[in-house]
């Protein structure tokens, strides 16, 4: 029969990057296309003890259903460690665990936007939440990233040209894909131009604790004195993403609201995973659990720039990120970067992510292209670099 | 700052259900208004077994992130179950794992509905699903329930009525909350109204394995030849809620588009989870537990059917369901039922759901409210619902 199927779905597709992971389960294909954390970061042992405890001495508490808010003593310790990094104030912020990051913006999009309202981002920005936003019919507006965050101008010129225009949502920490930080002095610009046109600001932060480098910058929301910042963050990147367990810090009437819609979606999160997250924040040292996954991406981040520098034609730029999952390359301006991604894994079996996967439309037009260093061995990691390496002198020469 | 919500959310409300869960915590309040499994229906020894086996041996897989559709395993020992039950056509279905039934019916509405396209159910019907129809803009049409499912009559001119109809949702199976069963002529019926006036079926079957009297009836699924119906089901009555996992087997053009609007709802469900369900169904003897919880359910349904009996005014009547956890209570026509709840919970310390959180609108008038039997051990199932019996006299004579 011929479906009738919701605007909402009809122009939406799976993400592109599904179409080149379908390469990386080749035989012999190298992948540096993954979002992955590294594997070897995951506190296994330390899951699996406290998980033991909880089934045989909780076992109902685990089992059962439980509140839509979330597991009471995860959002306790929660709220004592956003409230000494200033992203949440305990007499205007409330906080309620999600099913991984993505669900904080999906439910934040669905709480503000209505079908046509523009939302305002960062152009590339991470194609998960593009798509969970135009799954709700937003139009989205992209500003071009520079180093050192959106360009403020084009923001503002944004701002003004669409009235419509709710929600900001920016990656401020080790952007997805591009690996770049919003500086200090471009948060507090984002934060009064939110202010000026009164909208609000999604910070999506999931990377913020695996800063490898630098020093940390204070969050939007810590310089939220008016109750403007929606403020996401994820337990997939520093204990583990499969068990989907992420949180939103925001004011009071917005949980209620976000409360409402988590809900109707999928009544609360798993709530063993929950407690696992609990336990070992607080009473295993997370801290030093922190350090060591630094100290993996620090190596392999270092080692993935090591080979870029030695095997990349100097007609590539790149970034150099301070902390997150990925590098951010750029071909020359004008070269085929689709064709330059095909070649790379067709003829060379290696696999990296085109940019155009991250642009507000994927005919939006890129020359650059994303590079992940935390999910392959050191061997594929290095492997796979100097074989794209070689590709651009081959194409764009020594 | 004032908030401006989108119209998905202005309207809606936290659950009727929690208002009156609020007093249950109250000390010395019987709670007869939960709808929580009963927590000794919970494989827990075997659920810790399954979980340190996994832990231990393959931990990455059951922390890293997993695939949208849910884990390959899983689906096919359920495609393989469904099949054996009519449920899953090899030829045209395909499955999806689900965080939880309520995110099947979420996800189902979201692919097909815009904002006031209608949407036909049981009236009263689960105020989870309506609510979750409801965070879409759909409109609601609720169908009077008659002791065999909904009355066809009402539900032919519904449709005639509403051409925008797109979905028709039915808990076939010891419905929620009214414990009603629809028979296998309604089925048909409902099946064939759907195909001659073009709506998709939205079947959402989390009780029907938890049958304990009676003979089981096939499901609307299975009368489907030209791919309409969505079948959503869950692990939560059967294993436990706490781990959200649930299903749907629909269509393959479907459940694509299903596939993507979970992407960006929460990537994937909690996999650790899913690797339990997957091993508890397919290595431990899930027919003989399920068995066991029949034995519970059957138990303690009979036992509060003996105390109603027993006790309550001859003139309220109520169901006497063959499965689930539910039974429906009405009072004489032109009572004040939300008084009687109130008077329950305030004065006797027995709290029940009042019928109105089941309409399709709260205003909606019903002199019926909700018992159940799954969550109260057998003392205070006893004396909660003597105790209501005893009001029932007190305003409704012997």
């Amino acid at each position: 029969m011929e479906y009738k199927f919701s605007d909402k779905v009809t122009e939406l597709k799976p993400s592109a990057i599904r179409e080149i992971l379908k390469f990386t389960s080749l035989p012999g294909v190298i992948s540096l296309a993954a979002g992955n954390p590294a594997p070897e970061a995951f506190p296994s042992k330390e899951i699996g003890e406290i998980t033991q405890r909880i089934l045989s001495e909780e076992p109902v508490a685990a089992l059962q259903y439980s509140v839509t808010e979330g597991y009471t003593p995860l959002r306790e310790a929660l709220k004592k460690r956003l409230a000494e990094q200033g992203s949440f104030d305990p007499d205007i912020d409330d906080l309620i665990i999600t099913s991984g990051g993505q669900q904080a913006s999906e439910l934040s999009c669905k709480t503000f936007l209505n079908p046509g309202d523009a939302l305002i981002c960062e152009a590339p920005s991470f194609v998960g939440c593009l798509n969970a936003f135009k799954s709700y019919n937003s139009k989205l507006i992209g500003i071009g990233l520079e180093e050192d965050g959106m360009n403020i101008e084009k923001l503002e010129a944004a701002l003004k040209e669409n009235p419509s225009a709710k929600l900001i949502y920016v990656i401020a920490n080790f952007q997805n894909p591009t690996g770049l930080c919003t500086s200090f002095e471009k948060r507090k610009a984002i934060y009064d131009l939110a202010k000026k046109y009164d909208v609000m600001i999604l910070e999506d932060n999931p990377y913020g604790d695996i800063r490898f480098a630098g020093e940390n910058i204070p969050s939007i929301k810590s310089l939220d004195t008016d109750g403007r910042v929606i403020y996401a963050g994820s337990f997939s990147k520093i204990l583990a993403p499969g068990m989907r367990v992420g949180f939103v810090s925001a004011p009071k009437e917005v949980i209620q609201k976000i409360v409402v819609c988590k809900q109707v979606s999928d009544v609360h999160t798993n709530i063993l995973a929950q407690m696992i997250c609990h336990e070992y924040i607080t009473k295993y040292d997370l801290n030093a659990h922190l350090e060591d996954i630094r100290g993996i991406y620090r190596h392999k981040c270092g080692l993935m720039l090591d080979c870029i520098e030695k095997t990349f034609s100097p007609k590539v730029k790149y970034t150099r990120p301070q902390g997150g999952l990925f590098i951010w390359a750029t071909l020359p301006e004008g070269s085929d970067m689709p064709a330059f991604c095909k070649r790379a894994v067709e003829e060379y079996k290696v696999a990296v992510v085109p940019g155009n996967a991250f642009m507000i439309s994927e005919t939006d037009e890129t020359t650059s292209f994303r590079l992940n260093f935390s999910t392959p061995t050191d061997e594929q990691l290095v492997k796979g670099t100097q074989i794209i390496g070689s590709l651009t002198k081959e194409m764009f020469g020594e």
